[in-house]
């Protein structure tokens, strides 16, 4: 029996105390029950949007409409792309509409030649937000007036995450949405802003992945605010965090939010910017690596890697856990972001030094390029 | 491209409106850096708890250390029967010790030749508890004063999760555990209570087996109170649901908590008899399934129902969840209940009959024996 002086507290027995206790984490409720007049209201901005999707969208439709509509392109493009890129794996399209307003399509490629699991999906939320969420929002956004009334919002998102076959190649993901709080008139926002970001998770550290990825990012950025980069790098290293294991869940790359500091057009340009950046921070990437030899213990070690981006994913992605705490959600669309296998071995330690490498980057965020 | 109408919220871009907020999940302090007279005192209990155990138990000694007493042995004879189960693999042992008092033993198997992972824990834990934690307490316990001080507290618990390599072959937890809130000047508890429970997590259904683990704890309760386990059985079927799946992670068994509404001779008695049940329970289903044959289906989807028992870790089971979000918390022996591989699939549904049977009754949970 190997005997070990543990500083910390001795977990098990400690959490018995708090199994008598409320979960910490607590339902978020988006929607509740719309009353009906509120109901009548928010399918009347879907519904005109509607009209105006019919009519043909121009640059002075409004922001939720060109943002909806690049996702969309978005979208495709990439799933083509990456379809070639496989060359046998197809992405299986299910696409769906909300009652009150807005649709979504999820795009799943499953068990392809180059991608293990990948998805992309796009969504539009037409809905009502409770008056204690839009309080939390006034923290971020104090334009918000203080309301005791349930306010109209609009949320539109693309996401992304791909699982290579090969542990040569990394994990990655990007997200890139905007939200705008409606009007009781239905006509300019009372508040709205855009968030996102992209980052790389490699089984093996490339260094050269690891700049190529950032580089194009920041060429991005560099495009539309000197301090995009640095800023938004920073925010990524410091969101894609796993406290418990005291790691990041990869190489970083950017995320921001609540961002409203500039005209919504100039701010809209540089989301466009970063969508239409990620096939070339990916693509290169994965040519070079997709067909390169592996070993047992390479495939093993990322198997162990999927496991962190599950504990990741599940216990502190804002997003997935918003989206598991929401009654009623499309649980495919949120868990499609899933590793398709993910391995948990008691006080596993990397056995190889390429395996190693990795670590120390996930404990300490470099900089991979000069700022 | 299928269309399909979907009442329910489109996520992912709601979602987006909630990453700008706070997270939903807040960290629970368990132990804020005590202030130097109380880190005395809470080393004065367990300092004495020391001699005593030197000096020898009796059944007049405190109950906390006649109950680690009881797990430690409870340990070491379950894990010495599912080594002579398994036939090859061994227990790894990791004990360890707190500064402030309290220590711990993790066992874990690994790859053994019936067992994928089996982990058996007890952990005894010695501290300050903040007065958040006392107060959250009081809403159970009545009889806890309002304070603005820390408390001292006393928890140990015995743990375990086993998952079999056969997919016939079902998962199984149990977990008992007792807590104290010390008074001030370390004589009688201003409050105890035992907690607890175990559950079958099956991946095919065999009815005989779910009832066999039922009638066992069943009669464990019976000894000792005729509406335990009705009670107790229905608080299982609660507990252990998975809301984003409306299912249950598996065919229940019993779960309880807060349990002080006799003497605390009477509740270590039962707890008693619930943990000795345990290799009554389990081994003789584990003899009949272990070298079943079994197909490649059978294993897929005993990988997918990992990937379910993974969603109910990582999300909602409160043990894990605190123990996640408790800095410098042993990671390893909260995380060793994880199975050791897991899979998620896009829209998965099953696709034998034996395993459609399964989710019916994951869905609406069954009496397994009359009452």
């Amino acid at each position: 029996m190997s005997g070990k002086t543990f500083t910390a507290l001795g977990l098990a027995a400690a959490a018995a105390a708090f199994w008598s206790q409320k979960p910490a984490i607590q339902t978020v409720e988006c929607e509740a029950p719309p009353k009906k007049d509120e109901k009548k209201k928010s399918i009347k901005t879907a519904e005109d949007d509607k009209k105006r999707k019919l009519e043909g969208l121009t640059p002075d439709s409004p922001m939720r409409l060109r943002m909806e509509a690049f996702n969309k392109q978005l979208q495709a493009e990439i799933t083509a792309r990456l379809e070639k890129l496989d060359g046998v794996g197809k992405f299986k399209v299910d696409s769906w509409n909300r009652v009150e307003g807005g649709d979504g399509i999820s795009m799943v490629m499953q068990d392809g030649k180059v991608f293990e699991k990948a998805g992309v999906g796009v969504s539009v939320v037409y809905g009502m937000l409770p008056p204690a969420a839009v309080a939390q929002m006034r923290a971020q956004h104090p334009n918000i007036a203080a309301t005791k009334e349930s306010m109209p919002f609009f949320a539109t998102g693309i996401s992304c995450v791909i699982h290579p076959h090969n542990p040569n190649a990394p994990t990655v993901h990007f997200n890139y949405r905007y939200f705008e709080l409606g009007s009781e008139d239905g006509g300019e926002p009372v508040s709205w802003w855009f968030g996102g970001g992209c980052d790389l998770t490699p089984t093996i550290l490339y260094e050269e992945d690891a700049v190529h990825f950032h580089r194009v990012i920041k060429e991005a950025c560099d495009k539309h605010d000197p301090r995009y980069y640095r800023d938004f790098k920073k925010w990524c290293d410091e969101y894609f965090y796993i406290p418990h294991r005291n790691e990041r869940r990869g190489v970083g790359g950017i995320f921001f939010d609540d961002l409203d500091d500039k005209k919504p057009d100039e701010l809209f340009a540089f989301v466009q910017t970063c969508g239409k950046a990620f096939l070339d921070q990916y693509v290169p990437i994965m040519e070079r690596r997709k067909d390169m030899p592996f070993s047992d213990a390479d495939k093993h070690w990322q198997q162990i890697r999927r496991g962190r981006y599950v504990e990741f994913n599940l216990v502190y992605d804002r997003g997935t856990k918003f989206g598991l705490l929401t009654p009623g959600a499309r649980i495919e669309s949120i868990l499609m972001t899933m590793p398709l296998t993910a391995r948990w071995e008691y006080m596993h330690e990397p056995d190889l030094k390429a395996h190693a490498k990795l670590m120390e980057t996930l404990r300490v965020p470099r900089e991979w390029i000069p700022l």
